[in-house]
């Protein structure tokens, strides 16, 4: 790996995004943004104990750890859990980069600072988590900071979260299982059988007919319930309605509009109506989400990629490590 | 096998349940119940080809057969569908005994009758499909005649089935994936590495508790979301607030809470709300149910664990089969 001169000479902070599934090590320049990315499959879920960690973040940034002995290292996500390199305890909500920057750990033996995740025991009295998604969170607040003053940021993926803030700060949250729940029925079940090996994207104009047919069923009769409409990928796809891609589709559609029927209650009932909607992450996953709310006539402010670094960055500011 | 004599010289009729996992034969007396029951492994969905169904029913019911040719063999189920032995044309609600006796189809080169499923365009525009309940609801319909005036017949399980009943007709029908749900995320999700290996039973006071629990959430906060309030069963694991057996009857609460939920807004809508709810199937199962409707103020009129039998006897009477 050549390490770009100027890059190297310019960082300030090494940021990890170290999740269940993934890593992604980030050169960060002195404005919060990434220098340089790197990405890596050696998750939080596929590492067991402390070397195995060590090793990894050798292999990721041991040249830039190397050429900039003098620089912080900040991590965030599962790395931080029960089954991560240290378990770093949740910070409750109402939470901002000041607070998270308070529950800052130490990994023991090694340089590196983990992020704590949140917990916010909610209205429904069962606890909600999130690690990782918390800096992106900051992150999205860094680069946009109009959205302190209201806002909803959505997250989508595997276990989507969807964050209210106001006043700066992250006063509430909530998960959605819709990712890991497309990936099961289709692994798993018996709609599987009827359904493409690969993933759709939203690219002609009937996938997008298929997709807004789901959403739409979910948003005009989701109050007869999402285990019921499921069945209609099945019943479908038995009376020749649709082709294979299209159910695919119209689950994707179905799961996605009930999230958003469900987490648009949430939302009101939090008086946060008028307040603009963030996507952030995957820049296909947000367009399909985007898509689907301008169903529930929603639009949505900005797409945000990639706001894993500022968040680090604001994080270590607030922390001191960085200046 | 030794078979009872006064139960052969008593038959009037040699019944079969073929599901996609299991295969039920009956030997039916002249009052449609069964003399005698036998149970197989061989559904539908492990068997290709008409050599292989001939075989299993020679397995089961070869002895009968021998015994009293004369007997016709009427069967309902995936043996009808389109993987099945033979692929039985589909029958429009609204049905009753009559409307599937009309559409029984005789399997080519052997002395087998049967019984069509049903489907029915919903209000959703969505095709509903069942095959062998309609056999289940007819049957429980001669088993308890006062229903035809109208009631609302509930067939737990994999699919769930909701039948709504009225003139003696199955007016509509609805699915709910609750079963294959369950299994499906407790096998293949991230909520299934904090559940136990086995079924729970609502055995103790502790997991009617947290079964009831679950319930709850779905009839209180079911607004917010199936694939949020599944969450909870992960986040209730790691913040320790249930145990492994506890958060097992939680999801099984939520997603029979869910499908009620859904199912008595679907009942209210037509009307529905004062008829009797018939639980048909698995005992312990419909004891679940039972409990969960307990919670939404809904008494049970009758909980009938075997109405296949009774169904193929009405339809073979309505088909003059037998007298």
């Amino acid at each position: 790996v050549v390490i770009g001169m100027s890059a190297i000479e310019n960082a300030k902070l090494i940021g990890l995004d170290w999740g269940s599934t993934s890593l992604r090590a980030f050169l960060i320049g002195g404005d919060g943004l990434p220098l340089e990315t790197r990405t890596g499959p050696h998750g939080a879920s596929t590492l067991s104990g402390a070397d195995a960690y060590v090793q990894v973040l050798n292999d990721i940034a041991g040249d830039w750890i190397a050429a900039r002995p003098d620089l912080p290292l900040l991590a965030c996500g599962m790395v931080g859990s029960k089954h991560g390199w240290k378990d770093v305890p949740y910070q409750n909500c109402p939470a901002n980069a000041d607070k998270l920057a308070t529950g800052l750990q130490w990994v023991p033996g090694a340089a590196v600072k983990i992020v704590p995740g949140l917990l916010h025991i909610t209205g429904e009295d069962t606890p909600e988590l999130m690690r990782g998604e918390e800096t992106q969170i900051v992150g999205a607040l860094g680069l946009d900071p109009e959205l302190a003053q209201g806002a909803v940021i959505v997250l989508p993926g595997t276990h989507s979260k969807w964050a209210q803030v106001a006043g700066g700060v992250v006063q509430d949250f909530a998960t959605y299982m819709t990712g890991e729940m497309f990936a099961v029925l289709r692994g798993h079940s018996v709609l599987g059988k009827l359904l493409p090996e690969t993933l759709p994207k939203v690219s002609s104009d009937d996938d997008q007919t298929d997709f807004l047919r789901g959403v739409v069923a979910a948003r005009d009769f989701g109050d007869l319930g999402l285990t019921h409409q499921l069945f209609a990928v099945r019943s479908l796809g038995v009376t020749d309605k649709l082709s294979s891609v299209g159910l695919l589709n119209y689950l994707s559609g179905l799961l996605i509009g009930h999230e958003l029927r469900s987490a648009l209650v949430w939302r009101d009932k939090a008086g946060l109506t008028t307040a603009p909607i963030v996507l952030v992450g995957d820049v296909n996953l947000c367009q399909r989400y985007q898509l689907a709310l301008q169903s529930y006539g929603q639009a949505v402010k900005s797409i945000l990629p990639d706001a894993s670094p500022v968040g680090l960055w604001q994080v270590a500011v607030k922390a001191g490590l960085v200046k």
